[in-house]
């Protein structure tokens, strides 16, 4: 006699199961069940069925299930300046265009909507978590929970606020306050409070070393950009008379875990310190390139044991938040410059943007691979398109011919957010008409701006 | 009275209407009358409405029509060995992976449904015209003709056939017999034949003379491989102690009309060369950055005034024909690799699409911008998906925002071939049965190749 079944919230089949789990990668015909947020079985659909049953079950014809992307760097609610200003150079976009518009329009009705409109694009394309830094975080947050989406959100301070002139003293107590309020919440949501500082150039040194100590104090990751630019690095060098890497390590940034961003300036013995330290680092490849900031040494990171994620940026310079595209710039971008087409192959362009891009911002035990126990952050792709036939290499497949536009469904901590042309947490028609409403007064601004 | 108004074959609306025509770039709220395969009227929507009318009008509210994109350079049937093999060295993939399986399994029903699934693929993606070389190019040509897309399909001659052990004459006599007789076809279909030859090293420098001497008398233009990889450049140092394109020179090669893919390694001597001659340039970024061939100095081309369209290259080297790809990764490459965010702006590789990319094919007069009289190959673009969203500069956003899957129409020689999710010239379902059939095929010849 067969034991009963367990009953289940849902079950995903698909043609393959993508695990990024060393342990069984790829499954053919298989299947994922989840009940109360987790993952509870990973395998063949035939084992699945024999074990688990669900009123909520989802076919997995023409499709593959593998677990949602992990975007680890981006400044969601900038979605509102997507397009404002492109082909210009970097200083001249960010204190001409981008830091004007900023002060002007920032608000909590902008971070909210904008938040909003990042997050219908990430879940539509298959991302279930982001890691964030930007102002009024709290509303941030507050969006995030609402729409069930996964994101770390940086309480982040600056010594040069854009767009209020609170005090730093200020920005520190309200950045405890928030890392204590949605703390509190973390059995009921999806969001997770880190701490955050914009830049070596725009935080004093004694700042920098007190973000690290909260940091240790709350034992929470700090979310920094790191080595973006050569105007950084040129800082830093007359500043500190070091390298952006090795001065951070010279005050003992690393001591936390650290989310850096970018790092595109690094010399060869950085790049041990960054793997000694264990840094999260975030790639960054469509903005990097796009207001050229240069070419990040990824494959040298990888081959030194650095853990390496990949991240969008913001929408102002990127233009979108898709990280099928990040996967596939960061493959060429390492092959060109290192003129060797092995590097970056496409397995481990995948593991950048979903097991090890966890690892990197600090959540490499809970997502980023389906395995029994994990939380169940998963996705459904179709490969039914044109440029999807014929497939050969699932995960060739995914990276280099799949686009946002392919993902047929997404799961965070079990919950479906989007189920096939349907999102189930929002309204799209209701985020269209208030992103139409704050872009108006945008363009008002920007006309008073110039 | 108003005089009576023209009653046409069909008129496009769109919010924006970009032209590619100095003349008047952006018309926003506008119209394209179409009618016998031609663009009769570009303009606003009221003084168009004013002077024609039609049965079949395209509502344009949340669109963008521009001209179709043009895809310089392509291996349209090697779309069926998209992911074959990646992330492999150039020479061990052509020699132990391509080489073998074309020779295996490439026939005249693998053409004919590879090239299906490619015309499937760029008419979604709303490319209109594409310039091809592969074999069996009659195949390619009836199934150009049968979906309705625009081609330019080379007859192209080789020394060292992969597939056939025909002789050289043979390739000639059946290049002429192409030529004749699809040229005779002109006024019903959208193929053009041209002449084409696979790369200096697969031709002897006789056949390249032959190749020019055809083209004259045929008054053709030819397809070519120039200058892709450093082996090429050290191939013709070698056999002829020359770099390829002053090799290309010393021949007097350019004298027809020649569209030169690739064109990587090239001397500032040589770029005058290209300009002079009128060379059409293809750039092909996602092939030539993912096989590590080298990042083309395009910037430098439009500085010295060469023509410089863009092309996707086969989908065994891409994975995809997307066109947005090739648009945006073009940008990128060119900021990063000269570190000045302005180079290649949106407008520029737009251009590169469409109007630059139809002249460096031969096809300037014909297509490629929305003018009075110009043949009638446009698309509509939709703008209100998530990634789209707000919209400050409507050629940023196409360039660096919009997806092939947010094409919403495409039209060539002013008949609708994809409307909304309905293709009109085939059915995707029954190409989708053949690809399937014809991978099987492939999938067990692999087996017994490895």
């Amino acid at each position: 006699m067969n034991s009963p079944r367990q009953v289940v919230d849902r079950i995903i089949f698909g043609d393959y199961v993508l695990t990024l789990d060393d342990a069984r990668p790829i499954v053919s015909d298989g299947a994922v069940a989840i009940d109360q947020g987790r993952i509870v079985a990973v395998g063949c659909a035939r084992d699945v069925r024999g074990k688990f049953t669900s009123s909520t079950e989802y076919s997995g014809t023409d499709t593959v299930v593998l677990p949602g992307l992990v975007n680890g760097h981006t400044h969601a609610a900038m979605t509102l300046l997507r397009g404002y200003s492109d082909d210009i150079p970097l200083m001249e976009w960010l204190n001409e265009h981008i830091n004007p518009i900023e002060a002007a329009v920032v608000s909590e009705e902008f971070v909210r909507v904008g938040t909003q409109l990042a997050c219908w694009e990430m879940i539509r394309g298959g991302t279930t978590t982001f890691v964030d830094m930007y102002f009024f975080h709290h509303e941030t947050a507050t969006v995030v929970d609402e729409m069930g989406i996964r994101a770390l959100i940086s309480a982040s301070v600056v010594d040069q606020p854009r767009n209020d002139a609170i005090d730093i003293d200020d920005q520190w107590k309200q950045a405890k306050e928030f890392v204590l309020d949605w703390s509190a919440r973390s059995q009921h949501t999806t969001v997770s409070p880190i701490l955050g500082g914009h830049a070596i150039y725009t935080l004093k040194r004694k700042h920098l070393i007190q973000l690290r100590e909260i940091a240790m104090e709350y034992e929470l990751p700090v979310h920094i950009h790191v080595a973006e630019s050569q105007f950084e690095t040129n800082y830093t060098q007359t500043t500190y008379g070091n390298t952006p890497i090795n001065f951070l390590e010279s005050i003992d940034f690393f001591e936390p875990h650290v989310i850096a961003a970018h790092v595109i300036w690094s010399t060869a013995q950085e790049i041990d310190i960054l793997a000694q330290r264990k840094v999260g680092v975030i790639h960054n490849p469509t903005s990097n390139t796009k207001i050229a900031s240069g070419i990040a040494p990824i494959a040298k990171y990888l081959d030194a044991g650095v853990t390496v994620g990949l991240g969008t940026d913001g929408a102002a310079t990127n233009n979108d938040l898709d990280m099928w595209e990040e996967m596939r710039l960061a493959a060429y971008l390492q092959k060109v410059s290192t003129m060797d087409p092995t590097v970056l192959p496409a397995k481990v362009v995948l593991e950048m943007a979903t097991s090890k891009g966890a690892e990197a911002i600090g959540l490499g035990s809970e997502i980023g691979k389906l395995r029994e126990g994990m939380r169940a952050d998963v996705i459904q792709v179709g490969l039914k398109n044109a440029h999807q036939l014929p497939m050969y290499d699932i995960e060739s497949h995914l990276v280099y011919a799949t686009h946002a536009s392919d993902v047929n469904r997404a799961f965070v901590e079990g919950k479906c957010l989007y189920n096939d042309g349907e999102y189930l947490t929002f309204d799209p028609t209701e985020v269209r008409q208030k992103v139409s409403q704050v872009t108006d007064t945008i363009r008002n601004c920007q006309k008073t701006l110039h």
